[in-house]
């Protein structure tokens, strides 16, 4: 079976009028979703350090860095808004495990600023990336995750490879080269989680991803078999290889139709825990005074992932569900500033934290929690949370995602330029040069 | 048992007059042999359709292309020259499986010309990343490339971030995290062997490790276990792994006295059959129309990477020992002009390729081979190469790596530049700045 050929095929015939309506409009939330990370990292410790040690090699200004002024050649752009836009933990997710935008965007719109595409091939070339790593993502998961691979970082480097050869017009032996070169930079490791490399997987495999394109389209060979042989992504990098659904109903299927917007800045795994708290804090008009003890039944998962009990860093505490807990009960809240080193260090966060027991129940699903709170007069409160807050069975509105994209980029952007990204992403597919929106979310001081 | 941080501080640690003068003159050979073959293939179709992709991309002139003119930033050059170095498969291996120079001394060379580096502490650097990247490496190896992981790619760029985090004077928590940036940035596969991205490996290897250091000397964290943690790089990315020969005996033994350099342009375990086959070419001066049909006994491995019956392209003819076995018979030569698309397609050389017979044999070492010629005269001849030239048995000579130096070079570098690289190299722990390396190996038409 020749997947990783026919996969290029696909990719290449494919036709902006393909895609259906709904699908193009998922991609213009993901485009909202993704920027508005994007900016309010800009200016985080993880950014800082990065530019620090790569802006003496970069190359001719020709894209922006999202939320800041410097402009640099469109292989660091792609690198440093792919790390920008995964810093908060806070982009898109696939309903199975990737972060679709994070490694694809920042491809795409550094080859638009650099060569003028208009926003309807923009979302055309992101529809296909996204079915590209998705696809091939689902081919090893959930094995190929639970040996160690971030799966945004491996997975990604095929879409955006996917996405970038879409824009520069590969042909189908180009294309094929693409993958291939992509799959032999496909890396990640899980490893990573709670440091600033975890932003880095996505950073580079849009970067990775975005070379193998521009490799491709020179010529720079590499197998044509690169997903499918017995030395290849599939067999290599996973105990289970399943090629069939990298193929299997393209064009009938959309994996963006099952894409999930975050309402709080953390893993997916603890969004119904937080969404539990949220809810009875709100009805019962909780304060931290009054709670005694909190007892959260969650997938085996939420252990796996997010059990660290005493972080120390905003980023060790995104991984910690019982400082979710906490400052979901304490604040009504978990947007980024819940999640800063001033957070989690905070002593009355600190003490109701230490109040929140965690216990694996198999029967609850990942993004599911069942919150059981006892009170000090007494009472026992508790919420089953079946579908979080952001899931596709309860996903964010485009109003939601309105109000989550302000309030990422205040106090980078001003109000005005705000207005206009939210427009220009709305209406991308009448945009002529989608390299705008990259324009209009530059940022000087303010 | 802390591997990683423990590897930091070995490396932190050492002085250059820690390391043997033998260990420092292997150094030496080892860079001669590197910058001949990355001078050899810096106008191979592989160098010249990178190029055409990344130079529009590439940053300020701080570091030379070698055997060019072009001069980009470090990142690239470490890039380019990682390929270029690889091109022809002529560079040094480690007696058990890396190439350990070319994802190295292509960092060390750019930082060298970019910070004006000392040629003996070029050297010194080049010492710790060999150690580490064959010891990570060694900790995993053969399993790790029996799964089908490239290790040079692989194992290479932890040398890079090593040896550059040298240079760079990374403190012991940097150093950590440099190896951990490398260690998540590991790719490459086995997959990719006999197209362009074979090369790309060691190249990329080059360019990631050097962004580690520089992301590490910016204090970009990442886990400081990333070696030996569950979801590290050893238990990830093998089926087996040995920390504790990371660490052991650090200082007591060098990894770069296991250093070989091939006579011949093609991988390590055609060299013996190449080897034999000249040996009884010029005994009795054989000519193609006397052999009537070659039997080859070599080991398995021989069949499992170079078994192509019927190569079309010189890279494919690297992985033909029916194609090597050939060309020794018919030119007495197995170097560059050998491989060539011309020499692969000659009717003569196809010819005798048709009478060339593999037979697998385990008790054959892999560098080792057994030819037997049955001539039209009725007379059978026989040689068994225990030791193939270039081997640390029958190592090659500094006279013998010089020789090989000019060919690679002839007709890119004058003469008068020829001699002047290898008296760099000769003399490179006295030169005040290494880049002058680099500087003498840039070329123009000539």
């Amino acid at each position: 079976m020749e997947v990783t050929r026919t996969l290029a095929r696909y990719i290449v015939q494919s036709k902006p009028g393909d895609i259906p309506v709904p699908v193009r409009h998922e991609a213009a939330r993901a485009l909202l979703n993704w920027s508005g990370c994007a900016i309010g990292a800009s200016r985080h410790e993880t950014i800082e350090n990065m530019l620090a040690a790569v802006l003496p090699f970069a190359g001719p200004a020709q894209a922006g860095i999202l939320g800041r002024s410097e402009r640099v050649d469109i292989l660091h752009a792609a690198l440093v808004n792919g790390v920008s836009s995964h810093v908060f933990d806070f982009d898109d997710t696939h309903a199975r495990a990737i972060h679709p935008s994070a490694p694809v965007y920042p491809a795409l719109l550094a080859l638009a600023e650099w060569k003028g595409i208009s926003g309807a091939d923009l979302v055309h070339a992101f529809v296909v990336g996204v079915e590209a790593e998705c696809r091939v993502g689902l081919s090893v998961f959930p094995e190929h995750y639970n040996v160690g691979w971030h799966i945004t970082g491996t997975a990604g480097v095929f879409g955006a490879a996917a996405a970038a050869g879409k824009l520069l017009g590969l042909n189908e032996q180009q294309m094929a080269w693409a993958l291939g070169i992509a799959a032999t930079q496909s890396s990640g490791l899980r490893e990573m989680f709670g440091s600033m490399c975890k932003s880095l997987h996505p950073g580079r495999a849009a970067q990775n991803g975005l070379m193998a394109a521009l490799l491709a389209s020179s010529n720079f060979t590499s197998s044509e078999q690169a997903i499918e042989a017995k030395r290849g992504f599939g067999h290599v990098m996973s105990t289970r290889f399943d090629p069939s659904v990298i193929t299997a109903e393209w064009g009938q299927r959309y994996e963006l139709s099952s894409n999930m917007y975050k309402p709080f800045a953390c893993g997916l795994v603890v969004q119904g825990t937080i969404d539990g708290c949220i809810q009875l804090r709100n009805e019962y008009k909780l304060a931290p005074e009054m709670i005694e003890r909190v007892d959260l039944r969650v997938s085996p998962i939420v252990l796996e992932l997010t059990a660290k009990e005493n972080p120390q860093t905003g980023l060790e505490g995104k991984f910690s569900v019982f400082h979710a807990a906490a400052v979901a009960l304490h604040f009504g809240m978990a947007g980024e500033s819940q999640f800063s080193d001033t957070c989690v260090l905070d002593p009355s966060v600190v003490a109701l934290r230490r109040k929140v027991k965690i216990e694996a129940d198999t029967s609850i699903g990942r993004v599911q929690s069942h919150v059981f709170i006892r009170l000090k007069d007494g009472r026992t409160l508790e919420r089953r949370v079946e579908h979080a807050l952001g899931t596709l069975e309860r996903p964010m509105s485009d109003a939601d995602l309105e109000t989550k994209f302000r309030a990422l980029v205040d106090g980078i952007l001003t109000r005005q330029q705000c207005n206009e990204v939210i427009r220009l992403c709305w209406g991308v597919e009448e945009i002529p040069d989608a390299g705008a929106i990259a324009r209009a979310a530059a940022a000087y001081s303010i």
